[in-house]
């Protein structure tokens, strides 16, 4: 369980299957987002039907509502959302430092106000482990501090102390947790409400390097990382926060290196179709992000060519398919006039239909990398510059 | 085509197969409500995954936004929407006697404002009847005058009588255009964008029977819709406007001996369940309402019980189906506690795991009925009360 193989590369760029208790996934994958227990607009079976094999949730969010306490009753986060296949929840860090209306961090932990109540919360390295394992997911992510895209050398350096400190309190609980020497919290009572007809939860803990654009941050922290134990997985985060994506890419170009091999590598919060390309090409494995429902329900879509606006009154008579390219249920049903009317009338179904097809696109780019990488010989980097050359063109594809 | 075969009768209710150009309806039957041409939160597969054979559209809608042209230019109703079994348009009358700003009615049409641009149009029948046939359902419905469920005598029989005399003129222009003696809009340029390749047009053409609650009327009115011409089918409007239930169903069942029985009957715009019972009980065949998807997005759910509010705090930890009777994907797949936490968190999985399930709940409700009608000697009368016993129990299901 939670292995991770290698099966083949091109320059940087590798596939893998990563074995997790409820499923494998392929890699390079896109995980769609279920924010709050749900991908938004999509269904489990869309979801299944566009080939997703892993779902992210969002650990602040099912904290401040409906409450971990409530998806345990409730079954766990697998049968609370109906979602068999393997799932993976942050850990709120980026939640907490961006989300919602921020209060105090020190080194026990942050304290915040909750978006939903208002109510004042506190999140601490344990307590974000215990909710995650309360949760349920196949991996859970160690409670990070997030620092602005543009922070300087001393606030970056400070984020990531902290986190490398967190991250300590966060194995440790972990490891607490998963050897069942406790079955709930340390800051209230001891949980007995579990119920016991539940199957032991399996789950993998991993750690998040931050260090913002600082070269040396990055190494030297991803090197304290791999000193404190032994992962099952790496997630680079505090990127794709605001910095220019040339810096992104830089960053993970120079660390791609110094990656130990057999560990699966994720991207946090990425992305757009450009960025998991380029990613990938720099040896990352697995992404997130939420621009393809968001950007869907907002009526873009990602085609071949680059993205196009379904409001368009250029599409108002077109009997096409949305993306000609596209296998998905949006593209071999609707024409673009009738998805175009769907968002012109404010209709329900066209928030779903574009958001299928965007997830749908990112794991066929996903396949496609797959694909390329396994041919060898060069073919990812001329299937990259050909995408790339297509995705430029200007238009409405 | 567009036959109707009675199969099996008990007392006034009965079964039969009403045949049409794009499939066959097994009656009773519901019609879920394609208002913009999409039943709202669900997609065509939805609505055959709930045993859904016949949906109803919005002539009026569909002429103001995105207009019968790019309709036709799409393919026509069918294609646009991806719904390829049986259609039935209304004939605007109603949304123009209610929805729009209503400026002017005169015995040529009604002059009304747009609800989409505030635009002044003109529906005529003979324009109404050229918008259906251009959007091309199966079953067009004359252009009717309706009145408000309390109107009296002379208000009704004004209805009545502009209702006739503009049936006369939708028939003429629907044999016309059936005929292909004209290809278009006679109040305008002639149409030659209709594109060749289309297969011919097959439509046939309802009578709307009003009269309000008034006994007399409504018997003038029927024989003088019967001696007009042959027709295949017969609406009841003007019903379920603001008159009391009860008033609804004396209507109906002072009108049904007097019913041809060879002809499917359809009451407009009805219902709710219990609505859907007593009229089947009193001889109806067709249905149609947006309550099933209404309510759904309201988080209100038919249940055996009666309808529940899956907002309800009751439901935060409940772990049971919606409905347990239930085969829907909705209540076969997830919790109540988890739908009401998609309905809490405002996600728009919960309005349509609700709307589904409530159109699986009519759909169920008229196949219950017609396995009772077709045991005959008293089933359905006995199952009727058993489904009113249990429906009009208190609680929360």
């Amino acid at each position: 369980m939670f292995e991770f193989q290698v099966e083949a590369a091109s320059g940087a760029a590798r596939t893998g299957t990563l074995t997790l208790p409820h499923g494998t996934v392929e890699t390079p994958a896109f995980m769609p987002v279920g924010t709050q227990g749900t991908v938004r607009a999509l269904s489990p079976a869309d979801l299944k039907a566009v080939g997703a094999t892993m779902v992210l949730a969002n650990t602040y969010h099912l904290h401040v509502r409906p409450g971990e306490d409530v998806v345990a009753r409730l079954g766990g986060l697998h049968r609370f959302m109906a979602w068999d296949r393997p799932l993976l929840t942050d850990s709120g860090g980026f939640q907490v430092f961006s989300l919602a209306g921020f209060r105090r961090v020190d080194d026990d932990g942050v304290e915040f106000q909750s978006h939903v109540d208002g109510g004042r919360r506190t999140l601490t390295p344990e307590r974000a482990t215990e909710i995650q394992w309360t949760l349920g997911a196949d991996i859970a992510m160690a409670f990070d501090h997030v620092a602005p895209g543009a922070a300087d050398l001393a606030t970056s350096r400070d984020a990531l102390e902290r986190t490398l400190r967190w991250l300590e309190r966060c194995a440790r609980r972990h490891q607490a947790l998963s050897d069942g020497r406790t079955g709930g919290r340390t800051d209230g009572p001891a949980s007995t409400d579990r119920p016991s007809a539940l199957p032991p939860i399996r789950q993998t803990l991993w750690p998040i390097l931050q260090g913002g654009t600082h070269r040396a941050l990055r190494e030297e922290g991803l090197q304290r990382i791999l000193e404190m134990g032994s992962w099952t997985g790496l997630a680079v985060g505090g990127l794709s926060v605001g910095e220019p994506k040339a810096k992104m890419y830089e960053v993970l170009e120079r660390l791609e290196p110094r990656l130990p091999g057999p560990l699966p590598r994720y991207l946090m919060g990425v992305g757009f179709p450009e960025d998991l390309v380029a990613a990938v090409e720099r040896g990352v494995d697995l992404f997130d992000c939420v621009a393809p429902t968001r950007n869907g329900r907002n009526g873009s879509a990602f085609t071949p060519q680059g993205q196009l606006n379904i409001r368009n009154a250029a599409f108002r008579t077109d009997e096409g398919p949305l993306d000609p390219a596209c296998d998905c249920e949006t593209c071999t049903t609707y024409s673009r006039g009738y998805l175009r009317h769907l968002f012109v009338a404010d209709e329900l179904l066209g928030l779903r239909l574009l958001s299928l097809h965007n997830v749908r696109y990112l794991i066929r780019l996903a396949e496609q990398m797959r694909a390329a990488i396994r041919k060898g010989d060069g073919a990812l980097p001329a299937w990259a510059d050909d995408w790339r050359r297509r995705y430029s063109q200007p238009g409405i594809a």
